[in-house]
């Protein structure tokens, strides 16, 4: 069996990220014949279409890094009801330019995470729309929406809620399962 | 009569951007006794708890010209169908820290600009999320979408579309009124 | 001090609704010098621009009541994340034929509830977009998501939440607050 | 070859539904080896959950259908910036009860008109997160937005315009390519 390679990245700047947390722990969570790389995402310029030929190499790699997986996987934290500015440019410059969009026709999985109730979910929803342009295809189930974050990690960052852990595997082994189909 | 200050912003960051042109535009159609301010929002810093209590010059004074302000303007691109990211980092950062968020209360007005068939609004929908949690009170009505925006401008960067001059010169009378509504 | 109107409508069809529940509680947790009506909105017809102009006599009631209240309340469930079809029918109905949109400038409260997590706050979003065009003023806080909906209520359908009636009797004092500030 | 098999449903309910033309052109416009059926959406009940056990036979039938199909066009037009309400309360009614959902895993194309320059773009967008609970896997391009629909039909309903009438053809060999990936 073909090991399916998902490329994932997101989670804040900061450095008690609980969405960098979150993706850190997905890499252990990854099903049997798949693997989880996580991308960088830091030092991104902001998107300015004067600049879209002459990327760093940075966002090159990182495109590279999107061709080349069989899927990808989204964490994303929750500003102000939507998705955060700094993962959104992150989307918008490695998109461009204009024919050289290396998520299209990807399956993708989303989580997020807030310390509040709705776990992120606006910003999910938002995501789902960015992803009709993208053209990527959506896992729809299971949603992974991590809520009250701060209780959820241990001090070293390891994700101790095990209902979150079972259904994060799940999305996981759902993406996988959907590359694997889309690879046929 | 008093007169109604306004803090706008906007806009991409290349050089020909139909989104700038159109918040630049605005300066000449604002009503009697109103005033439209242009504020700067190049060279913020992503979104990063970790900093935010220790913002560089530039974001302290765009967050004190929006406390000054009677209200807002917003104009946007679409990028990916949502908000691009730069624009949402400036809120982003703005908004932040916790209990310091200038936007509050403010009445705003959004209009935004594509390329393509359906002028930005995709964007629009996803701003008007973000202002809830902004608390800010948007005008409704009439919502200004720019379409095929490469065609409404001479090569100064004035615009020569006579309905959306109409429209835009609507809709900021309607965010003074509304302001000037909410000051008494 | 005069008497704020405030018409309320709402909740799902079946016996035991949560969200009715939830709206027929609010009669009880208004403000001082306000009053809530709940409306009938049973037996409205299935939109059809054909018949428009011949509504019959519940439906004109119910745009008569809308039109001579200082404000709205709304409270949905959440079906398939999005407004319940029968619900938003409703709106579709009452807002027609063009020109005469009862809700136009009316301040409006929404809230919402659901078995699960989210409280219905998918059809909360949805609906503050609808609000939009029907050229409503949304309150924005608090927002009332009222989750595990199931658990809220004692067996006469009074709500037994704390945090629940605090919230909504803030959402309540907001509203109230703002259609006395725009009768000015 | 297998003939794939779609389902289609939606339009308004007035006699000179631009959104039901629409829906009626697409039949002519299906690939070779496919095949649009009609699917019947009048008379639905509102939906109520105490009655959801006690279907009356309309909505047996089309819950049938779409089980039947190998995916589903969906065609809208757009009230209130969103789904119109009768349309929303044909898939709450036909997607209960509880783990007796039709559409589940279902491919999806969605189109919409309106009478205006944003062509339905609001009620698809809303109609896709529905997707998500519904559990569709929607087809992404190409977006078919009938703008100024007055304008695009013959007096017989028949479509006139070529480019969406190529937009539209384009869509639904995408959906039928899709449903034959899926039934590998």
């Amino acid at each position: 069996m073909e090991t399916i390679k998902i490329a994932g990245f997101g989670g804040s700047l900061r450095k008690e990220s609980y969405s960098r947390y979150l993706l850190e722990n997905a890499v252990g969570l990854m099903p049997e014949n798949s693997k989880l790389e996580i991308l960088d995402i830091k030092n991104f310029p902001l998107m300015n279409q004067d600049e879209e030929n002459n990327y760093p190499e940075n966002v090159k790699k990182f495109k590279r890094q999107i061709k080349e997986s069989d899927g990808v996987l989204m964490v994303t934290p929750e500003y102000n009801y939507s998705i955060p500015g700094y993962l959104k440019n992150v989307l918008d410059v490695a998109s461009r330019p204009y024919g050289d969009n290396p998520f299209n026709g990807k399956p993708v999985a989303i989580m997020s995470s807030s310390i509040g109730m709705l776990g992120g979910s606006r910003a999910q929803y938002h995501l789902r729309q960015v992803c009709v342009f993208l053209d990527m295809i959506p896992v729809n189930t299971p949603e992974v929406f991590l809520t009250f974050a701060q209780d959820k990690f241990d001090e070293k960052g390891k994700l101790k809620d095990e209902m979150t852990a079972k259904f994060a595997g799940q999305l996981l082994q759902n993406l996988v399962n959907l590359a694997r189909q889309l690879k046929k």
